[in-house]
């Protein structure tokens, strides 16, 4: 059974096809956020400190860390922004974290001081990230989202973005990297504008989870790009996904109807045992006063999206 | 491809893996409905009418129609009661209708009446019932719903599901019933007593799909029952269940939450094309006023849940 292990500093997650979603809290993320960035450049980081309670108070299973701030001069600029605010999230929160750079010398810098076991995100098919990002991968024995695509972009053929997933897991394992250790993005495209996006991503998680054998992501709300209501179209993918075998998804968990989609499929997953999460968390629902879900019981939420084992003495189970 | 055709007199439905989801209403049915039942039996069909008009604005593609007033002599009430509510929900809408009765008789008197190309409701495994129902389908040229128990009831065992469903499919074969023409139930547990009764269903759709090649149709809101907040998980198995590749449900379409998830993921499925019935639909969204879902715009309804063509020619298409 493929599973990846990932850890903050006294907490470790499995994701895997047999556990709870994985919900990779996406607000921590200056891109096309112009107030955040400039707090950031600032040294401010209190809107990073409010997103990453609130993201883990709504249930997320981890956060993901992005300090690109600029495009200017990034490898100046983003090695030393994003150790900092690694630093003050693992600090803050006990849930792992997601390294998450274009620039190899942040997630560098970034896993010298990360506690635990982080995720890098992200590795793609281009040869000079492969060069640049799997030695560190293999230095520091850390997992790493694989993105499926190459020098030539994004394609359109979910064969050709399947094949560059096979390429980066074949050249992982080069660098002695295991398959349960790489998480591959497969690439949502919006629906608006290609109406076979959703059976092409489930086509294709069927094949990465079958063939390759490797945990999924994906960011998830791109699918409904340019739509009304997206909310609702992304309360609808996420079940999908999991059900085709999507195991994680960088999302924003403060959105009750997304987080009720992912809790809801767990349970028809079956990896909510006896429902025990869905119960805590909606046992006094009621819909005309909360809308379509309530906001979860902190209590109950820190301990969903993962069965969490206590320690590292857990991790040969990770294979 | 697999196409169940169903029809009333000015309408035609599709029932196919292509096809937007069948929302077949559920709620013409007496069963634990007691007010319901003693208005029908007084004559009194003030409640049927208005749970037709709702239902097809709600955006039911069919309704169900159940006369079942009484246990106690249904062979002798429930021919001429179901005869009586067939004759004004068909006068009434212009969907397609399922004809649901576990009187064998009374199937027969609808069937006389009935317009248009009618679905059954149901046949089982059970000898006696496919040595009475198999030739009335035949007779009339009207696809059934074959739910997979039989004699021994219903086995927590999905092989054995399955394997009734081959028979049922086996035995239509000897009577000249073509396997499109029938609409398999797998039946759905309750996920709060079974966990694995989710994975068991989608297992159980693909195989039906792939090597029976039928449509199939589920009481979808079974798999909540005994849970809190069970709209939240209704709106969650739809997806997956249309993801594994299941092409109709009888349910309630009065509930939002429900319909938005099959609207959704008809998008994410491909057969809302263009994203058409999501953007005439939701255009407007507004969640602070509307909750999880508004009521749909039944000018958008009546035109949702198959890509319906004019009269009976394009039944030609239905193999």
């Amino acid at each position: 059974m493929t599973r990846t292990i990932v850890a903050s500093a006294t907490r470790e997650i499995i994701i895997g096809f047999d556990q709870p979603f994985c919900v990779i809290g996406e607000r921590i993320n200056p891109t096309g956020r112009k107030k955040l960035a400039a707090e950031m450049v600032e040294g401010n980081f209190d809107t990073v400190i409010k997103d990453a309670l609130e993201q883990v108070a709504a249930g997320a299973t981890m956060l993901d860390v992005n300090a690109g701030v600029t495009s200017v001069n990034p490898n100046e600029t983003e090695p030393g922004l994003l150790v900092q605010t690694l630093q003050i999230v693992q600090d803050l929160v006990d849930v792992p974290l997601s390294i998450d750079s274009s620039v190899s010398a942040a997630i560098e810098a970034a896993l010298k001081v990360a506690k635990g076991r982080p995720l890098v995100n992200s590795v793609t098919g281009e040869e000079e990230k492969l060069e640049a990002i799997l030695p560190l991968i293999k230095k520091y024995n850390v997992p790493v989202v694989a993105i499926s695509n190459d020098e030539t972009g994004i394609s359109m053929d979910p064969d050709v973005r399947f094949a560059v997933a096979k390429k980066i897991v074949e050249r992982c394992a080069d660098f002695g990297i295991p398959a349960y250790d790489i998480v591959v993005d497969p690439l949502v495209m919006p629906i608006g504008a290609l109406g076979d996006a959703g059976r092409q991503v489930f086509a294709l998680l069927r094949r990465l989870r079958e063939e390759l054998k490797v945990n999924t992501t994906c960011g998830l709300s791109n699918v409904s790009f340019g739509l009304p209501h997206r909310h609702g179209i992304n309360a609808g993918f996420i079940p999908m996904v999991i059900g085709a075998g999507m195991t994680s998804a960088i999302m924003n968990p403060c959105r009750p109807q997304e987080m009720e989609a992912v809790r809801a499929a767990n349970v028809l997953n079956g990896t909510d045992a006896n429902c025990t999460n869905w119960i805590k968390t909606y046992k006094d629902y009621q819909p005309h006063v909360a809308g379509s879900a309530p906001t979860p019981n902190p209590a109950v939420s820190s301990a969903e999206g993962g069965r969490r084992r206590g320690g590292r003495a857990a991790r040969s189970g990770g294979a």
